[in-house]
């Protein structure tokens, strides 16, 4: 593969680290399906939206608004960072003001067909313009000799990789397998239908490597924002590459990355997740073909209104870079949201720091070919670590704080993942709460 | 059940008429099965976009552009009947101007969550609204004590009802049945997966009727435009009504359909398919969430965009008929419509009867509580059979018309599914060349 994203020492660095305890490895395999029966039952404490039934909170969804409280009220509420709701990114695009306003009439969107020149008949062209000029933008991914899939979300776009990639006469469902810490959707989503084509199993080492199998590689990684590569090698071994945080507000934009399938999603790079937009870009064009074929049966096509508005999104991102002249530096995207997830990060690690309850992992520096920056990877999800408490999620609750706990994610209670591109008020009250917790918890 | 769409007895009599050897009954289950085996290897004649690999057009998607072809060209292009594009309503909506515009800005439809106080947190309050004052307006379903569940079209609303309805931890998959002629779509998305929690069994009969299993009661039906209620009646039965083409321009309008589930589209009622919206109108509260739940797990939720879009056209409908001292009555959707369809119908059986080639399905009159007009039920779909030849689909597609055959909807291959809802263009041509033929054909 002739571009890395990180050295294979890095990955390997990562790899003993997880290996040497630094967190506590549950069974993957019976968790996930316990965790799935619960969720089919109704016990839905462990899915993506984290609805606390019936708990502490009065059991309403409303006590976890998206929306930022008045002023005065947000002490005494729930704030939510269970999910990676991308609010942080409204008062840039306020700030745009009608430069992004997009106009749709009546007669628009009434076929299902955008393009039926191309493999993917209902991607909109003006979209697949936008991505390709985004790309060749950040720097970020090869986007030549490639098919664009879009997806109704880069959610929709992983079942459709795994519809194209697993044979439907095997004798046995596909191994899906990705390294611990890794995205809790991941097991969920394959498992959710029983599907008799692939079955997860998460971090197991013992399954057939001979026998083909998927790796997922997330990298940055969903939920502790480590640099990746593919691990468990074995010769049946097809990748797919999950890069929705491969972008230079997170992480130092080392080369453009060449992987046979990747996944991208507006929600973390635009932060638009209300749009339900993602996009894969495919070598191979049978496996293209039966992304879309996937996409076809299970939804016919995607939103062309949101395709049409994230092109425009998109457009005016690259626009702001590539004319230098009418560009205010301050009110490029990628520039705005680096600053503030600099700021966040900073803030969270001095308040961590400050105490020994909380810890945080070290992230590589490097430098991006982007912003010609030199920087820490900054995740949109801190991975906390208690360090007094063995249930860090039931930890925080008591103190109104809603992550997701680690064993959703493979790992250990004694972690959590708590979003960092939320709202500013929510954000600035869980920075006030930490604070508040480590004076009183550090002796 | 309080309403009924049509009568039991006219159930049966479609029933024995079936079962006459009107059609030529195939065995449901080992043709799905082949067929699901020829998409997954790559083979896709029988899908839903209908794509011809390297057959004598040359195999190219651009042969069957959605778009109608210049004056002079027509005649001698493939017509692409073949999926119900509803690109008939667009001349309609150019009509309606920038009555129908909505301006979207950069800041909105940055939040996955809608309204976290429903049980279906990605519905925008908006398109709620205007769906329940469009029922009302219409009288074509009861609305009150349900809940609304949007969806990525109704197709991803069908797989949230069987997500929903079957039980993870069941020792079968359930039974997924339908009288034939069928919906083409139901087997596939029902088996593409191979999941564990439900089968298609189509109109199989020797199913353990004790037991659970899903009938899904298509009415007005995909393809053939009866009007139907449940015919397998075992004590295990859960009814899922697919109510897509029960509005004012395909039948009349007899009583509020009043089912526990109901499922619509915009694709049929609106005509705007590229907005891949649909809606489900559920009693069950319980049924409702785990549908939310698939929804979440499989796309996070459903465009913001297209929800806000939907919201603007259907009330632009809602306002023409409520006010009535500003509405000219030509420009009312639901009346426009009726005349589009009755006038297209007319040209149909005009143009069928006038030889022996053909022949159409009888279809029931009534009077319309909302045009107070007396029709019969005029389908976006034909389902015309072919007298004289065996492979209706194979004959047409000679002369360039390309239909889907009966065998995909569990029938016999003398019958075709031709869409009505295209371009006035392509419909024109399809009638002209359907005259030829008729008269070529007829001693």
């Amino acid at each position: 593969m002739a571009s890395k994203i990180a050295s294979t020492k890095n990955v390997k660095n990562q790899t003993a680290l997880l290996a040497a305890g630094h967190w506590l490895m549950l069974s993957v395999a019976i968790n996930v399906g316990f965790l799935l029966k619960l969720i089919h039952d109704g016990n839905l404490r462990i899915d993506w939206y984290g609805l606390h039934n019936g708990q502490d909170n009065g059991g309403h969804l409303s006590s976890y608004a998206a929306e930022p409280k008045p002023d005065g009220q947000i002490q005494n509420k729930y704030i939510n960072l269970d999910h990676g709701d991308p609010t942080m990114y409204q008062s840039y695009w306020k700030q745009m003001g009608d430069r992004t306003d997009v106009v749709i009439s009546g007669w628009q969107s009434v076929s299902y067909f955008s393009d039926t020149k191309t493999v993917c008949w209902f991607l909109e062209p003006g979209f697949a313009n936008a991505v390709t000029r985004l790309h060749k933008l950040v720097g970020n991914a090869e986007t030549g000799n490639r098919h664009i899939v879009v997806g109704t979300g880069s959610t929709q776009l992983f079942q459709a990789v795994l519809y194209a990639l697993c044979p439907y006469d095997a004798p046995e469902p596909m191994s899906i397998v990705s390294a611990a810490p890794f995205y809790s959707s991941y097991p969920l989503i394959t498992d959710c239908l029983k599907s008799g084509l692939y079955k997860w199993r998460g971090e197991v080492d013992d399954f057939n490597k001979e026998a083909p199998y998927i790796e997922l590689v997330t990298s940055p990684n969903n939920p502790d924002g480590s640099i990746r590569e593919a691990v468990f090698n074995g010769s049946g071994q097809i990748l797919v590459h999950d890069v929705a945080y491969y972008w230079p507000q997170y992480t130092p934009i080392s080369s453009r990355a060449d992987h046979d399938i990747m996944l991208f999603t507006l929600s973390k790079s635009t932060g638009h997740a209300g749009m339900r937009l993602g996009w894969a870009l495919v070598k191979d064009e049978a496996i293209a073909k039966k992304m879309v074929k996937f996409i076809e049966i299970s939804s016919i096509g995607v939103s062309k209104d949101s395709q049409v508005r994230a092109a425009k999104i998109m457009d005016v991102i690259n626009d702001s870079y590539e004319d230098s002249k009418t560009s205010n530096e301050s009110k490029r995207f990628f520039d705005y949201a680096r600053e503030e997830m600099a700021k966040r990060w900073s803030q969270l690690r001095e308040v961590v720091n400050k105490g020994q309850a909380f810890s945080l992992p070290t992230l590589p520096v490097g430098e991006c070919n982007f912003s010609h920056q030199t920087f820490a990877t900054q995740p949109a999800f801190a991975w906390l670590k208690c360090e007094q408490v063995d249930d860090c999620e039931s930890f925080l609750k008591k103190h109104k704080i809603l992550t997701r706990g680690g064993v959703h994610f493979g790992s250990s209670k004694k972690y959590v993942r708590a979003s960092l591109i939320g709202h500013e008020e929510d954000y600035n009250e869980f920075i006030r709460r930490l604070s508040l917790i480590n004076s009183v918890e550090s002796p």
